[in-house]
């Protein structure tokens, strides 16, 4: 690792035509072990592979003459009006891509006008990722438990005084995957992690043991002990079958997170967007379905949202846009998607975000 | 982009193995702008790349001692007596290739004896089309529909004087794909599309430009519209699906033409050749189908004809063979094809398009 | 082309652990135009890969415990004793892999003890071929028919007259397929062709011509006229289908012959092993079956053997021998197929040729 | 090969990441010859590389809030408390790999804490090999079987006397695979095989010399056989299908394990893996399952343990460890399988080996 981590202090307007431009951009602004963190997966790879190749599982049918004219991506979530149904994924550490953070991407994701998804592991404040975004900017905050439920209390204390809207408990990382890429480079954390720094500083530390501080032994209590004390709707992030739809509704949880981390946790599991059908005909509407995990198109955003995804999270696109052009940069990679978006709903020929769901995706028979 | 954009001025035999040779040679012919437009596909190019592969999904079982010697290749269709069942695709702005233009390449499809179809874009006009070709060459009008009625009725009217024997309404392309090539080229057309001049300049715009002047809304109405307006056959182009067969015939149209657009537009959506089964099942004989994208070989052709399509249209091979040489050019891969469809025949044991079209294909089992 | 076509004069033992090995030396020894002719497959060569790549569509189960020692693989065929179940298949001009040509091949094979089957277009006479092998030694011979019939009867009577105890009827040949690298070489025939000479000179001809010269229309007649008029049983060469069983058997054809002429014909066809099940399914016992097209190890014979074959032809394997050692490098190659297939016997548990064929092989289900 | 044999001479702790490094850095310290031998696979290496591919068949599903913490690796097999389900698999010579051979490989094994198999093949004698150990470290005796029935009561007698608790028969690889790598390489065992010196003396022998003189016709009576001179309990190795799971049983085998020696003898044969769901249904808890075979990290052993085995063995990672830290590199080599096995269950929401058996894997349906 290098000696002073020196982040990207990018800010405005940057050119690039695909998200693999952007990572390719990416790879040189930011500091090799921060880049190896945010961009690697776990083992072999084969599952953060699979996560992207998944989407060519199924396919699109172009339809014809379906009188559609300047497709609307706009979606009320809740009592939200997102711009579309693309929002931020937690991501921890933004501080590695740009010094401005989680601030300017809280900016950039506000001015596009979706959710943003606070980590406990961003290198801001609560406080000043609420400053950033804006009072009225809907915010949610993911969860990383600490195993003192004293803190835990004060955590979820701090995130509904800062506004959040809903608690996103990830429950994929109870431990860190084998991410090689980060050992090779003797990656530690340069940045300290402000929100849980009453369990864990930060500062110095490997991957292993940020994810050791953190709460393993997660049970549906702990979903309850969430919803109880935060009195804010609970998602569940990560699950991938049936049992875990029941297992998380059951408990209390108020919307489900289909994900598999980018990659970055099992290698050997599943591709994100393989699991969603399982999850979408287990939930069968009961609660919003939220996705991530291999999104770099807008045709995925919208294979997503046809296979019973209700939003779309965006992740490491979105930090490449942070370390190129910090809260500009993290703008333009949402509307890269809602254009493309906009382009694939014409020829799909679905005028809104309810034609999409109710599009039926032709299985790729040719694999 | 070039300041000045310099088109082939070839005219003459060509030498050439395969398509694959033609379009290595088209490279290094045709300027870079022009060149990435022709030649590049959608995003990824998953689809695009897809085409081809697709024809590796069903198999030709050769079959033996069946009488056959010299296959024929001629077809009629309608009151048409075509050379083969291989027409001219509709492609935009032959100008790109070959400063003879639609000139020389109506000139060569008229000589090999088969249907040209005219694309709106073309770089000539509709007068100097039919010309090159001869008055009793059978000729199509592809139709880019403007948001004005006024022009529509005109650009018809226009069509019908010169002889159009049908109109192929493109409804497939309302927005352009998101075709990433002419992005990173910075092309723009260089020349002018003097047939839809009322509602279009093309000189200087952007492929997003020139699809944005056009009409978006496409509706069955169109069909109609076009319909009733030119008194012509009207064959719906984009169709990959039963839903638009139904949609297309049910408003009209006398023909279903199965198409991708070459992969040009919807990046993640199957291969055309995959969706002329679903189609041809759907329309069940109760209108012709044109089937284009992906054909590089007389195998494809063959195939094509055996899953269900009346008539095969060839694109880009012919615009590589019009920069090349021009209308002998064009000629030549015409011929091409033909000549690989009789060795085709002649392996599979079909004397003539007839033996084809009852020929079942050998799924393949093994991909 | 070369001028002067100078063929290897090798003779003697030569050094190889597998026919890769074999075929990379080969392409030094033989004149370019010959190894293009023959090594090449037909158009995108996906046929012709398939071949090989289709024998892991199947796997052998290793089975144990099954008392098997020093596995036998001679084989009784007809009156036939053979070392093995494997023999020659038809090769055109093996002049131009040896100047010893067919009479080293036929030497080299009756040494190893089984079936050679000479060419039409051999570029010895079958008296040469005949006395090269022995008299004693099984011989079939290959035929394409002249389009007169005349002609045909005086070449039946010379196969006759030099022991030929069965015809071969290429019936998949009636047009050369579209061999690109023989034009690419611009390969023309060096040698004559003096079993045919009657109806084709052979030298400086081009594949096109040398089948151009044959008959194209062959119909069950001629199997029919065959029989008749040779008295000797009738394999149909070029059999991948059903209905080709049937039609060959009504006709009167006394074998089937699974080919796709080593996928130098119909590409965009399936690969000779994957149609061996469904001819193995069709004949039902009523015929012998012989195999070829891909074989380059003793488990693809075995799993040929074990999918209803009962004899395994090898072609371009032994013309590669051939170039590099004469009759010592062809006996050779047999013997190290015999040696492979005695190791996968072994493993396989199978004490005899009977044993593979009572063996089912287990459908890879991950392709 | 090398005049004299120089293997490592390593014992101390080694820096590794995966498996895959471990091959790199042993490719380096083990003399050519003796690393073709250990690493190589048979003939086209196909079914080597599926042994490993196949574990991407099935995915594991991470399971979330499944109150997991710490999960527990430890096994009780038989009368023995593992460490975890891994034992060391029978390899041949691991003198080619480390001087110290298995006098190192069996301390490194014992101080992890798990069952070492002894190859009949070993570098060094099996009192050497118990007193590396330790006499109460548990050790199993793979055999291979003389010609000489005499010779083979004598070696059986021989492994009792030195505590073996179980006899693995090696019955699939009656004769080697056909390895070319070693021909190419002219391998010759270098070291002597003292366990087996009464048949086979092994210094300069070539592979198929060794397999040679060991007895081919192995059949049920060996089974009997060996119970009954050994009164211990019988495992025969190689077993890949439903009959041999029959034979083996009502021959008096007391487990099975599937196995297809790590890809080195039958090529064109499955996965071991993927027969190994085959053999689970067959034994239905009738015996325990042994598997070994392409095993190269933890979630290997995860989908193994689910798919029906009771303990997985480990092969070629283990000699790359011996060759590069001796018996420290060995225990190492199994910590890194226990770590990233605890990582696994941790994620995939099992707390012990039992519940890892009763998790069900899914089908990768996109293959």
């Amino acid at each position: 690792m290098e000696k002073i981590y020196q982040a990207s202090t990018a800010e405005g307007a940057i050119d690039f035509i695909n998200m693999e431009d952007l990572e390719t951009a990416a790879k040189e602004s930011i500091p090799k072990g921060g880049y190896g963190y945010i961009s690697s997966g776990a083992g072999d790879i084969f599952t953060y592979q699979e996560n992207e190749r998944a989407f060519n599982h199924k396919l699109i049918i172009p339809h014809v003459l379906r009188d559609v004219e300047l497709p609307d991506t706009t979606t009320k979530f809740g009592d939200e009006q997102l711009t579309a149904p693309i929002i931020m994924a937690p991501v921890a550490a933004h501080g590695l891509a740009n010094i401005a953070a989680e601030k300017a991407s809280a900016k950039g994701v506000a001015r596009f006008g979706t959710i943003y998804t606070a980590s406990s592991y961003a290198s801001c404040t609560l406080e000043e990722i609420r400053a950033a975004g804006g009072m009225e900017a809907p915010q949610w905050f993911q969860f990383y438990m600490s195993k003192d439920d004293g803190i835990n209390r004060d955590i979820l204390e701090m995130a509904k005084r800062n506004g959040a809207k809903a608690i996103v408990l990830t429950a994929d990382a109870t431990v860190g995957g084998n991410r090689e890429t980060d050992r090779r480079n003797g990656f530690t954390f340069p940045l300290a992690m402000p929100i849980v720094q009453a369990y864990q500083s930060g500062i110095g530390q490997t991957m292993d043991a940020v994810y050791g501080s953190s709460k393993q032994k997660l049970s549906p209590k702990d979903v309850e002990f969430i919803a109880s004390h935060s009195e804010l709707p609970v998602y569940v992030k990560g699950v991938q079958s049936e049992e875990d739809v029941e297992r998380s509704l059951a408990s209390g949880a108020s919307g489900i997170w289909v994900s598999n981390h980018g990659g970055r946790q099992l290698d050997g599991g599943p591709a994100a967007f393989d699991s969603l059908q399982y999850v979408a005909e287990a939930v069968a509407g009961r609660a919003p379905i939220v996705f991530d995990s291999g999104v770099r198109r807008g045709q995925h955003v919208f294979k997503a949202l046809a296979s019973g995804a209700d939003l779309v999270a965006i992740g490491r696109p979105v930090i490449y846009g942070l370390a190129l052009g910090g809260g500009t940069g993290v703008q333009q990679v949402f509307e890269f998607f809602k254009k493309e978006l906009e382009m694939v709903m014409q020829l799909a020929g679905t005028q809104t975000i309810t034609d999409i769901k109710q599009t039926r995706l032709r299985e790729n028979g040719y694999l």
